[in-house]
C-alpha cells in the first residue's frame, strides 16, 4: 500500500485527513467519489459507516453507527458514509470493500487479484506468509447450506492463519418465531467477528447486508442468478461493447473455442416439466466426442457438482481444468480474503 | 491470584493442603464450606470432584471420578467433594468453579468480572494478552441451535487464542435409538476438552453437567427461565430487601427509570391464544414517543433478537444500547473464559 | 523416520529413488510390494497415486491423478501405483498410508501405534509437541451426524495445533438434486486440506475415497460391521490360527475372561422384532453380581454411549474401563493423525 496518501480523508492508513482537524462529511463524500474505480458508489446522506477494521489494521478501529462524530488521533472527524460499500483506489493500489457481484471487478482489479492469488499459491506451510490472517475471524453466516462453498472459504481462511465462526443454520437467527431483520443479525455478528461470508436464498440480501456491516461482507450466494449475477449478463455484455453470440449446435462451438465452460443443468429450476429437463440435460454433454472437436489449447471448465454433463472419461485429459479450477478457487478466495482484511 | 494460601485444603494451587499428609474430605468440606462467598454450597458426602483443571494452570491437574485418593505432590489427599460446583474466595481474589445462574454472583465477583472484561475491551490483535487461553478448547455443547449464543462464546474463545469443538445437534448423543445420560456424555466430553459451553432443553440439565465434569461447566441456556433463572426473580429480590414495584404503564414508567430493559413478547409461551399475544404485544412497544419521555442518560436494553418491540427508528440514538450490549456481552464472556480456565 | 533408505524407490522422503533418472512403475511396484508388512496391496496397472503430502512434508508435494509423469528434484520419475492404499515400511519404521479396517494392522504396527500414543498423553498444552500438526488442516466429512466421533478427531487434531473444516451434513455434496458421486467430493476436498476423516452409509465408501484421495483418508465408518469390520471377524480369527469359543452364558464367562467387551444391543438391527430385542437386551447386562465374578484385574470396556447393559452403580468400579477407554481413544487418533501426516 502507497504510504503517500492521495486523497485527504479516504480511509486509508496514515492518510492526512485524520491528522488535521474536522473534516466534514460532505467534503470526504466528494473525496471519495472521486477516488471510486468507476463504480456506482454516490455519496449519501445516510450514515453508514463502510469503514471496515482492514483499512486501519494496525489501530483496530470499528466505527460506530450512530451518527455522531469521533475522535481520532485526538482530533474530530465526520464519518464519512457512502449508499453502498465498494472497491476504489488508495494511491496506485486498491483496497477492496465488499465482494458483492461480478460486475464490480474492472480488469485492473481482476489482474490485481490474481496476482495476488498467484502469491497464495506458493504460500509454505508455517512460513511467516502463512500467517497474515492470524488473529482475525471470519463468520460464514450460511442461511442454507452449500457445504462445498463454505470449506473453501474456510480452508482459506485457515490457510492465511485467521480462524472461523461457522453457522449453516444461520435462518436460526430469522426464525418464523423469532423474526429478527437480516440488518439487525448482521450488526450482531459484526461484533463477534472482522469480515463476513454469507449465502442466503433471497435476492440483494448481500447487498443490503454490506450496507448495514461495518465490516467487509463476501456475497457466496444470494438467491438464484446471483454467486455471480448471469440473469441480466447478455445487456451487459451488450452494454461494454463485447461481441457475443449464442448457438444450440455444441460440436460446432466446441472445435472453435478456447473455453467450454459447462454447467449443470439445474433440475430443480424445470418443476414438473421432466421432459424438458431431460431433453436439456441429454443436449450439451462433454464427452470424449467434443473432446475430440476441441482445439490443443481450450480447456474445459465446470463449477461443480457435475451429474452427468461432463462424462468421467473426460477427466484424464489435460483439458479438463475443473478440478484444478476448484483448487484455484481456493487461492482466489485466498486473495480476497487478504484484500479485504489487510490490504495490498 | 495470592500466593500466600488462606485456607490449608482449598483448590488453590500451592495451598499447603497439598503438602502436609491426607487431609479428610470432611475436613475439607469445611474449610471448603467457610471459604464459599455466601452461596448456598454444602459439603456432600457424594464424591463428585469439582477441581478444575484451570485451578492448577501449571499441573494440568485433572481428578478422576472413582472415590479413590490421589497423590499430590507426593502426599495422600482425599479429593473435596460438594454438592454443586461454585464460586469461592481464594485469598483475595476469587476463582470461579462453573456458571450456572445468575443467583451465583454477588455484587464483588461481578465488579470482579466487569474488571476483566474491560481489559478484554482493550485487548489488541496478535498481542500477548489475545493467546492467554491458547492451547484450551473448549467445546460447545448445544442439544438445540441458538446460533447467536453459540458464536459469542466460540468468538470470545477464539478472541483469547483458544480453539473450539462445535456441535449444534448434541441431541445425537441421546438419540431415542442411543438413549445415552446427560452424564455419560459429560464424562466422555471432559475428556475432549477443558471446558463446557452447554445448552439444553431441560430445566437443571446445566446443574447436573456442572455436577459430573471435572472441567467447567458454563450454562448458555437450559430450558425455559433459566439462562439467568428469571421465573422467581420477584421472590429472590424480595429476600434480598430489595424494593421494586411492577407497572403496566409504559409512558409513566419511562419518565423515572434509569434503563428500560425492553425484551421480546415470546409468541410460543401464548400457545394458542393469539389475541392475548397481539394484545400484549402491541401495548409495550418502545418507539421515539417512549424515547422522549426518557431521561437523557437512560439506556434502552434488549437482549435480542427483537422483533418490532422497539422499532428502528429508536436505533439511532445514543440511548438505544442493545447492539452496544451485544458486543459488550461478548466481552464478559471472554472475562468469564479467562476466570474459568486461567484464573485471576 | 531413518534417513537411509532400503528401497530405492519408496515414497520415502530423501530416498535415492527420486535423485536417480526415470524410474519406471513396474520397478517401483515391485520394489513397494516386498516392502509391504504382510498386507493384500498389490501393484495395479490402474494410475492411483497413493503418495500422500505426508510423505513429504518439506517438500508439500502433492501428486496429481493425469497419468503423466512428474518431474522431482529436476529428475523423471513414473508415480507409483497400488491398488489401493496401505501401511507399509520405510527402513526399520513404517508410515501409514489411509487407515480404512482393522484387518490392516498387525501386531508390530499396533506396537507402534501405542507407543507414539503414549506419547501423546504426556504432551503438554503449548509445548512444541502440542504444535506438531500446525499449518495442517484435517476435513472431517460426515455423511451421517456422530458427533461424539467427530468431536474425538477434532480434538485430536487441535490438541496437536493443527486446524479443522467440519461438516456434518456432507450428503449436502451429494444430494438428490446435486448427485455429484463420492470420488468427485474427494477431488474437491482434497484440495482444500491436508488429510479427510470420512464417516459414510455406504459399505466400501471409505476404501473408494482412499483410492481416489491423493491425501490420507482416516475411516470413521462406513455402513453396518465397519469401524472396524466385525461380521467376518471370526473367519479372520480362524484364518490367522487363533482359537475361539463363543458362549450365551455371561455368568460363567466373566470369571475367566481378562475383558469383558460389552456393546450395545441395537434396537435398529431388530427392526419389527421388538420381543427379540428386549430378550437380547435383558440377556447379556454387566452389573455388580458380574463384577464380583470377574478377576481382580479384568476390565470392562464399552465403545459407548452405552444405555442399560453396563448398570451405572458399575462406574466407580476400578475394572470400569469404559470412561478411560474414551479418553485413550483421543490420545490414539492423535497418534494416527501424526503418522499419518508427519510420519514416525
Amino acid at each position: 500500500m502507497s504510504s503517500s496518501p492521495v486523497y485527504p480523508c479516504t480511509l486509508h492508513k496514515g492518510a492526512v485527513g485524520f491528522r488535521v482537524a474536522a473534516i466534514s462529511a460532505t467534503k470526504c463524500h466528494q473525496q471519495l467519489w472521486r477516488s471510486f474505480s468507476g463504480l456506482p458508489c454516490k455519496p449519501s446522506p445516510i450514515s453508514i459507516y463502510p469503514t471496515h477494521s482492514g483499512f486501519f489494521p494496525e489501530k483496530r478501529l470499528l466505527w460506530g453507527h450512530t451518527g455522531r462524530s469521533l475522535p481520532i488521533d485526538g482530533n474530530q472527524c465526520e464519518a464519512v458514509s457512502f449508499e453502498k460499500s465498494c472497491s476504489f483506489q488508495v494511491g496506485e493500489k486498491f483496497q477492496l470493500g465488499d465482494v458483492i457481484e461480478a460486475q464490480q471487478f474492472d480488469r485492473d482489479i481482476l489482474s490485481a487479484i490474481f496476482e495476488v492469488a498467484r502469491e497464495m499459491e506458493n504460500i509454505e506451510k508455517n512460513s511467516s506468509r502463512s500467517k497474515i490472517l492470524k488473529g482475525y475471524l471470519m463468520a460464514t453466516l450460511f442461511y442454507e447450506p452449500s457445504t462445498r462453498t463454505r470449506l473453501s472459504f474456510e480452508s482459506a481462511m485457515k490457510r492465511l492463519g485467521g480462524e472461523v465462526l461457522t453457522t449453516e443454520n444461520a435462518r436460526e437467527f430469522s426464525s418464523a418465531a423469532k423474526g429478527e431483520t437480516l440488518e439487525d443479525t448482521i450488526r450482531t455478528i459484526e461484533g463477534y467477528s472482522d469480515i463476513i461470508v454469507m449465502r442466503h436464498f433471497e435476492s440483494g440480501a448481500a447487498r443490503r447486508a454490506a450496507a448495514t456491516a461495518s465490516i467487509p461482507v463476501i456475497n457466496a450466494g444470494d438467491g438464484p442468478g446471483q454467486h455471480p449475477t448471469q440473469d441480466d449478463i447478455k445487456d451487459y455484455l451488450t452494454s461494454k461493447g463485447i461481441q457475443w453470440e449464442e448457438s444450440d449446435d455444441l460440436m460446432e462451438v466446441a472445435s472453435k473455442c478456447d473455453v467450454v465452460y459447462q454447467t449443470r443443468i439445474q433440475r430443480e429450476r424445470f418443476g414438473e416439466r421432466i421432459g424438458l429437463y431431460e431433453e436439456a440435460r441429454g443436449k450439451y454433454i462433454v464427452d470424449r466426442d467434443v473432446l475430440r472437436r476441441m482445439q490443443k489449447h481450450a480447456v474445459v471448465m465446470h463449477p461443480l457438482p457435475r451429474l452427468d454433463e461432463i462424462t468421467v472419461d473426460v477427466d484424464a485429459d489435460p483439458r479438463a481444468a475443473y478440478f484444478r479450477q476448484a483448487k484455484n478457487g481456493l487461492y482466489i478466495r485466498m486473495a480476497l480474503l487478504k484484500l479485504l482484511l489487510v490490504g495490498w
